[in-house]
């Protein structure tokens, strides 16, 4: 028997997603926030979005930008994580605050997060208006990746990584690796 | 130390996101994919949106109803998963095929998937290309959802639901409930 609702003060019946930090650097403003509202959108070319209200410092620094880093964090950086995104760089320089530590990227001029499992390098390609937050559309330039903790595809390894998956309203958790299948339909 | 790719034969690194099958019904068609590519877009209207290739029958069917219903999927249905996701329905009725239980929805006149531990009714507000797929954005109508597995703010309880996480290359897993936690920053 389910319940059935057609109001609700808080949409978030989706998650499990994981957590990434995504951010940029626009002039002498770095500023990374915590995101977990995010999809792959095209395998060719390689597309990546984020959805970023409006309000938010990141959205001004990759507007301006034109381009961002998007990285993935592991379970044991849920405080850093939590942080991130409740914080807005309006109000404090989050990279000093946290302690975060950068690298530079490969292709373009912003940073990575120097902890991330996995990095991409993106080239903003759009940005578009939906609803309260607008999507920005990435076209993936390079993948940095802890190679032990990927397969030769490009899959994750669940015994070398636990992503950190946010459930809403600051809860958050991580896979169990002994779960792991493979199946192949016929 | 990390490994930089700028060329790469398959993009998967951003995984585990959850699979939901989506679909709708169109005059006596009726069609559902499994779809791990999606995200919440807004909170306020309450958008979601999914990405379709556009050679997936899903594309035309959901297109030709203008709505459609994104269903959430447990660990125990990954079989159903893997058959949904392989299979297109230009070949086979999957419905049928693969024994899926329907049920009628509230507001939209396309169905559920009975076995979901939530679903939403989404009327489609439009669709956006990027890339090689097409952007399906919905405005969520109503969320069914097992309120025993959620609270009142609509956070799964990981020790009632299991979700089914897609990992890649046909490979699935899912959380581990006693990693469980609660933070709230300073």
């Amino acid at each position: 028997m389910k319940s059935i609702k057609t109001q609700f003060k808080k949409f978030q019946y989706f998650y499990p997603y994981t957590v990434a930090l995504v951010g940029a650097r626009a002039g002498n403003r770095v500023n990374f926030m915590s995101c977990a509202w995010h999809t792959a959108l095209s395998f060719e070319p390689p597309l990546f979005g984020v959805l970023i209200a409006r309000k938010r410092l990141t959205h001004e620094v990759i507007s301006a930008a034109r381009e961002f880093s998007v990285n993935f964090l592991s379970f044991d950086r849920v405080r850093l994580s939590a942080q991130m995104g409740r914080k807005s760089g309006h109000e404090v320089d989050k990279i000093k605050e946290f302690g975060v530590s950068l690298q530079p990227a490969k292709v373009i001029k912003s940073p990575l997060i120097e902890e991330a499992y996995v990095a991409f390098e993106c080239r903003l390609a759009e940005v578009r208006p939906l609803g309260d937050h607008d999507l920005f559309v990435g076209e993936v330039l390079a993948v940095h990746h802890d190679a032990q903790a990927f397969n030769s595809e490009g899959v994750l390894n669940p015994l070398k990584v636990h992503p950190l998956l946010y459930l809403g309203s600051d809860f958050y958790l991580t896979i169990d690796p002994d779960t792991l299948k493979h199946i192949v339909p016929d």
